[in-house]
């Protein structure tokens, strides 16, 4: 099967917005259409849309369907429409800052609309700007893949953690475009995915996205990875990221750090894939990122059946940082950082 | 509460076997009564009960259950029918060591038995023998806590990985009986659970055994093992052994191996706490121990909810071998090994 991209839009101004549901996934495959933007603001809330890039993806087309009931309106109908949409969007996720950011693109498309402009042709420059931050993705995803595809080996084996995939990018993934990448130059490779507890997108998800594209995976629980490393089944790790410090530490879901001290301790190089936009130069190390606490639920209970005692402490920890003496290299769309220094990560961002 | 011991058998050769089900721990405590073998059988084979002492345990018991149909009867009727029931018992969990080595510590009483003994004689003999392997591990794991809790002070963060608690032995355990030990002498401890995929007996058993003894406990998912490490949680690990070569290899629950290296990685002593019948002399090194493959449903449908494309291609290994290099001592009955090395192992041993 082809797969559609995660976020779709259909047509012109008055177009429609697809999304593919993932909480649904790997058993249904199914799109959702979203006629309202209260529909988009269901989507990321419930994570039917996830991953920093394709939830500003999401947003960007989110906020033309939300004007699509004022094109018709007064200017300032449309504006105070605009406004309203583009607020109600930022509740949806307060803390993805690929949100933010793509909301503000398409703020400051409309505030430098010239009072001239009819609202739709303001309306067509909100939906050139939603399809430029997704082109640019997908643009950005390909250049990953490519330089990345450089450090695989024919025959390899490729470890993954979470899904940093075309399911949560513009169609093509960070980590898994490297995988994708090296399957289109016709490498043979097989890929070992952490299920990644405790939300399992490991599992759900980046398996899904292998088979679909015939890339040969194996799904092992996260407490595997160093015997699987032990028996000489992979050659390298590949992993996404959420945000990188000055100096190359990378923060990513939970169990990265581990993935990547085990990785270390057999000689396996450990590789982070992140495009630009996840470099935030304002941190100098990875100890000023903080580490949200999530739902002790998705621990006790992240199956449908309540798997440990009524009460019970937990610690759930959405992400880690890897120092960067960990990571072997940053892949990025616009070369590999390595080794891994503030200096080279300066450079590469021409700082 | 005061929980009663795993398997508990209450009056004489005519009494009665009890077990505590875990496989509906933590949501329900129920104790199950064994009016006949096949219910030992059953229990044994769905893991009910479970644990390599435990089983043992219950074996023994469930031989005497086994013959009472016949303590009435003619003294061949009742050999006959005490073999029978060993034979049967022993295709409950074909892999299960101790299962065996229990079988075989009450075949031999009843070969020794003299040809003027009654049936009812050779049952009392019998139920001595069960009883005994019961006291023995019972004091067996009282001396683990004893001399492992020399080895933890007051106020640590202890991490253990899978049960290997009370409910897996007589009643004390070897790992969680350090713990335990520890809380007795009154030293202050806090215990990192991992869950232990794929079947969640850190989440399921562990937790419930210490939160029952009000030993504060956190539960985490087995990827936030480093994590918890790096944030200076947790002074010391301890876990539990199946099999450990001579060289002082251990093979434990899948996981073992990846929490040894963190720990490591970490400064955090690595210790595994393990009677003296778990070490195997025949074998030289961990390379030599078989890793046992466990159905992938257990990974992709572990909780009563598919949780992975169909047909997706799994690995999942019941066990890993901590090389020797990674173990700061082997906690036993006799003191503790360290550093872990095949003369010290040998020495201690007796060899």
């Amino acid at each position: 099967m082809t797969i559609p991209e995660t976020v779709r839009f259909e047509g012109g101004i008055d177009g429609r917005l697809f999304m593919i549901d993932q909480t649904l996934l790997p058993q249904e495959f199914t799109e959702i259409l979203c006629p309202t933007v209260e529909v988009v603001w269901e989507a990321i809330k419930k994570l039917r849309v996830r991953g920093a890039p394709a939830i500003g993806i999401a947003a960007g087309f989110g906020v033309v369907i939300g004007v699509q009931p004022a094109l018709d309106k007064s200017r300032a109908e449309f504006d105070a429409r605009l406004a309203e949409v583009i607020d109600y969007l930022a509740t949806s996720r307060p803390t993805a800052v690929n949100l933010f950011w793509a909301l503000d693109r398409l703020k400051k498309v409309g505030l430098n609309a010239g009072a001239e402009e009819s609202p739709r042709d303001v309306a067509e420059k909100l939906l050139a700007e939603a399809l430029q931050i997704q082109s640019d993705d997908r643009a950005i995803c390909r250049a990953i893949g490519k330089y990345g595809s450089a450090l695989i080996q024919d025959g390899w084996g490729v470890h993954t953690h979470c899904n940093a995939g075309g399911l949560a990018t513009a169609d093509f993934g960070t980590a898994l475009g490297v995988c994708f990448a090296c399957a289109e130059e016709g490498k043979k490779i097989h890929v070992y995915a952490d299920e990644t507890r405790p939300l399992l997108q490991g599992a759900r998800l980046t398996t899904w996205e292998l088979m679909q594209r015939g890339i040969p995976v194996t799904l092992i629980c996260d407490n595997m990875a160093a015997q699987v490393m032990r028996e000489g089944r992979v050659q390298a790790a590949v992993v996404g990221a959420d945000r990188i410090a000055a100096n190359g530490d990378a923060a990513n879901k939970i169990g990265t750090y581990q993935l990547a001290i085990v990785a270390k301790e057999h000689g396996v190089p450990f590789y982070v894939a992140a495009p630009k936009s996840t470099f935030d130069l304002s941190i100098a190390t990875g100890v000023e990122i903080p580490i949200e606490q999530r739902d002790p639920k998705e621990v006790t209970c992240g199956f449908g059946k309540q798997t440990a005692p009524d009460g019970v402490d937990v610690y759930n920890p959405a992400f880690d940082v890897t120092p960067a003496k960990y990571i072997t290299g940053i892949i990025t769309e616009f070369g590999v950082i390595s080794p891994v220094t503030e200096e080279n990560v300066r450079k590469a961002l021409g700082e």
